[in-house]
């Protein structure tokens, strides 16, 4: 094939991709002005999150209790810029039709969601405090604080997640999600933003496990790899689309335990201090301090 | 330990990781002047592909009706370049024994390839629009179309797979399984690129999805989490290796449906409309419409 | 809200986050001098060693039989500045409180540990070609030793576990784990850096495995994508805390394979040549030979 | 010295130049939401500027006749897009006081001088074309017009001069100033925004060279290294301050000719076709076609 | 030529280059653990230094009078731990032969001259006050105080030479030329650190102007652009070298201007409030208040 | 001004910009597979350079005698993958109209003269050594060998040049003069690579030296700051443009100083071991051992 043919065979593909028809729905078109949501920002302020939250820990350099102050400072300080811009993206994003706001209005509703945020973190702090005790306490393998704050993936989901479920009830569209897909990505776990967590919360491993968007987990819960908390199905209305927002996933009360694969669908109960066994289906709902297990493999 | 014996530990593995013996199919020569794979240059590929076949959602950088012509227009050009040098890689990593070509005509079949994918593009986009549709139909979380391409693993690991496909079909060597095992590392979805699925396609979550190589999948069906299509077993050849090329994965008909976890493995038949619930391991047809389901879990 | 309340409430945030008491347990003190453990210089570390012991795959270089040398050389001297550094970092945190040696002396430490480890790498070299051999052996689909060296996750999952696990042997505190969590969340394999594994070891496709760390594999094993070798339960002590460091994870004799998601759990024994079916949940010994398989799912 | 005492002299350092009598007059106060002048981003400006008045010889990818529309399509959008905030960030600046305007009408008033700029480009390649055409006449060492425009510091001197003069016409406080320096600073030549330059003007090799800000130059005049178009003395207010914006610097007709090294300083006329000799120091008008040379050196 | 060919060259240019008595007085050999001198990292320390001295102008990132302290704080922080080690850099680098002291005393001596040096910066910065002052006074083209910092070259030379010069007086080796070095490339302006210069200093333009390491130049001083302060000459040892360290350079008193491209050599005086004109050499003493130019060019 | 007219402003340039007629003569054409020459791989090539004949004091690695050849033979590849891409980026530019040869013969050409310059390293380090030894003798204020090779402008421009004309006398185009043009621009020395200079050659402190094309100079030159070795005039050809290739700058004999700010023009003949004072313009012979000084200065 002569050069030539490579110019008309782009050129076409060019004009193709960029008809109108084409790009349907596909294509997010900005106002200028208006920040883009972008993963690398996003990835930056959950570095910087991390590093308020877990200090010394994150965020690659030295601190003490006599200079704690002055990278606190400076950290929130970046953090509240970089959150203002990307809650705007979050705002102009999820209105791009019926947006009659101002960048102006606009930039302000942002700055005040990102300072709501940063004031909520000495509370995260605290619940995440909590969160590093059980996973030290669930594992034998554990042999410090520092090892499961820098090594354990459960860590840096549940701290996504508690960020993002912030976000989501300050009405921030858009961003949660991607902030919890990040973690995802990262670590395996995908916890929908939507979803509500107690304190001691753990997950061992962690990779495979799915949270659903409905999902209410009490306090001192602790899953394993590969397990599923999701939906059963879900009513259509009258065009066969899904309704939005109808619970339907599970409700697991205090001190539950969920063993690897297991699948738990539906808006279900699964009662207090009870353990579901690993590599198991469950639709109906389990009572409190029950212990459900697979039947037995056939040799 | 004196600095002395650091030299000569240091100095002695030097040594012996330099005999050939050592690295003997371990180690990849290349010729002068021909591209290395690389997996960074790749991973700007698969950018370039969201960039322009999602546009405004990917790439960075904002871009309208009026502009889209230019956009699309030097991404398109830049990736005809990487594209044409990752292709003459894999060529060249491919046939490294036999070899006979030379460089300069290998240059140019990479260079044939290269524009052939990016003239199937438009298809890809129209695909791709059904697989985002699916996602978005599937998923009562799911709040836009935006969010679906933004955030679901699913659409970056389908968008991996439908590319790495197209250049496996071209016989470009190597290249596809790298941008499939790209996708697998960021989603956890583990598409083998030589598998063929249909339209309207989606899997929900996706972590733990694997798909072998000679799977087959009709159009409208949907996966969840942890759902394997893999092989049962594989007849060997006289010097106990496996058998390359023989059909193994089972075929999906269209509008199945495979809940979370469950493993179908063999060169079976799930029949039309068929669903297969979660945790369960099948190896034998399933007839369409049927509905697979574990046997209860004991108290 | 005026920016006078954001500059409160971010000033709050920043004097309450800044708090010894919020902090206790959650913060790092450094001292000045020592270098802290980094994500980025481990990821490095491993990228070096990658090269160093599959030279010309991986490292972004040409690299021929002639020129060997000179890479392995400059790269070995590079990995010995980088690991000691790092094992130093592990040294400092692990030994925060009750460390009464001075930087020098664990600086010494360290370079010698560091030496230890590169002295082994033509060991490691043979292991991992095994592993190769395994991968290649075990996939139809696999077209080439440098197709699994490339592309395949079970050799970058195996190739950090099998570093991380000798850094482990010479005592090296936090840098094994970091390690094969990098391993972790690029591959979804979570291999923890005590188990012990023989040679021909593999993971096909891998996603979800957890192997537990007193797990203990003989040679010749295969494990399919979603296996779990983890705990039953584990022994608390009289403060209700887990004891560390009892056996409690499966022993894989010789030749054993599991098929995807099973769950094994416990100190048991799977005996020499043991087939484990997919989705199954073993907590009891298997029997050398014996094929495990689920009970049929119901149509 | 012990390490308390290195605390103690820090933490005095930090409480002193944090008083606000020690940083008067040398910090620059932001407001939240405006940008601040950056160099760096200035420098993709002139980056972006220069690819897009010579296309392929900067900006570091391949153009031709068929693609180039889409290269400046791109460059020209993303070249307003940070122009406009760079304008933005210079109107802040410079108004720090007394600036009543509010953000979003500072901003519309930069995109308006962004693209007013921007519909100025083709002209100012116009000019720079006969700026390269006297660079390439004036040396006999030039080889092609490719290797002035890619080599020569002179056009790189004067395409920075030609875009701040431009800024500067428009009223942009503190840009153009930037600008210019940067192109000092790569090239030594410095050319003050404020000078009127004609066209086919030439700068051999340039070093030196210094441009007052009311230096008017005609067309066809060349300068060698070293030469300065100075202020003799300039009248004072009467605090003893300079008065600003009075004409101080020389009249270059067109066709003159200006050797290394020589001064010529204060409002004085240098006549049509002059020729100035190197090392003399000028501060008397210069009759039309004369010669000046030095007095010769004593042996 | 054929590859084999290229092979034998290369590797005998490698063999060559490696032999040591090709690269004789050519090498710095390294000892392990100590750190390199770095013009990147010294770079840094210019960067972090100047956002230190002019708050807000440098350093990308906003900072007002509430966020001051911590910014400060941080900066200080990461200027004291670079700045220790480069400082640790020259005193191996500088005694490299007879250096008898340890590693760790090393570094606590490092540590101790920054401690030194950054507690010297609040007096640094009143003196830059003064020429901040001194240029934007001096120039009827500088439009405010904030244009004067981000863009004359002037400060950003001077800043560094009193950085510099201070270093030298803690008999710091290396790192002080390294500095002014790096000024002298920024900027044209060449300022050895041995050189002791008064407050309310100011140079013109700048480019070109050398000042040697024994002038001294007292206050309210004046330089234009191409200003030499050399030597005329020096006298050499009995094996014909230069005998180091005697004065040999101009002594400039308080309130002296020295226009363009004027070279003043020898260690004269040019007395206190003299004008030396452009482009002449002086080498005998200038007597307070005089004035000092040209001989007449000849027409 | 509203948002229509500034799109229609942007469209209209982009227009303007891309027609054939207006970017006529300042265009670069670049075939596909063709390297462009890339002023920052250039400048990678002049580290690697650097690294190679200074091993320790560039390169940011650490080197010693045991470990020497692993780093000269890494850095020795590197150079020569690099050279021939940007030889052969010359080659094409150069060539650009009448260009008949092939891709792969030009390659071929490429990799040829990128060994042969490679070949020349040993020989480029011995010359280097004397410049070394030159300056180090030449400037009372130096310290040591090491702080000259890490410091002093000179031997920068010196190494980049001495690279750059062995690389002219290859015939390559554009290549040296941008390399000798990266070195005008860090260090404020141009030296055109056609010069010719002999061994124990040396300038002090440097910015503002040129050295024209024609230039010979001998062994053991001193040139001080600002001093230009230029042409005169040059004969034009019947067009009135100036003839290219004729001798027309100076030649300088042996054990020639000549101080700052002279100007030496022509091609004249400045005897062996004469002196040329500052600030003077020479246009004719100067006799071996003369001493040239300005006249007087009026007081």
């Amino acid at each position: 094939m002569s050069p030539m043919n490579f110019t008309h065979i782009l050129t076409q593909a060019v004009d193709e991709l960029s008809e109108s028809e084409s790009y349907k729905g596909l294509m997010h078109q900005h106002k200028d002005g208006e920040p883009l949501p972008s993963a690398k920002i996003l990835q930056d302020i959950i570095e910087l999150s991390r590093a308020i939250l877990f200090p010394g820990y994150f965020g690659n350099s030295t601190v003490n209790s006599r200079t704690i102050n002055y990278h606190i400072g400076v950290n929130i300080e970046k953090l509240f810029g970089l959150l203002t811009k990307q809650i705007m993206a979050g705002l102009c994003f999820g209105a791009s039709e019926e947006c009659t706001e101002d960048t102006e209005s606009k930039q302000a509703k942002a700055a005040d969601l990102a300072a709501k945020l940063i004031g909520l973190f000495p509370q995260l702090r605290r619940t995440l405090a909590t969160d590093v005790e059980a996973a030290y306490n669930g594992d034998p393998a554990a042999q410090s604080f520092g090892e499961v704050i820098c090594c354990y993936p459960a860590i840096k989901a549940i701290t996504n997640y508690r960020i993002a479920h912030e976000l989501l009830k300050l009405e921030v569209p858009l961003i949660p999600r991607i902030i919890t897909e990040m973690a995802h990505s990262e670590t395996g776990i995908d916890i929908h933003p939507g979803a509500q967590i107690g304190s001691y919360f753990t997950i061992d491993h962690g990779t495979g496990v799915v949270i659903g968007a409905t999902s209410i987990i009490g306090n001192n819960v602790k899953l394993y790899q590969g397990v599923t908390l999701g939906a059963k199905s879900f009513p259509l209305d009258n065009d066969g689309n899904p309704i939005k927002g109808i619970p339907r996933h599970p409700i697991l009360e205090d001190d539950v335990i969920v063993y690897s694969n297991a699948t738990i669908l539906g808006r279900i109960i699964v009662g207090k201090g009870a353990t579901v066994g690993g590599n198991i289906w469950v639709t109906e709902d389990v009572p409190p301090g029950a212990r459900l297990v697979q039947t037995k493999a056939k040799k």
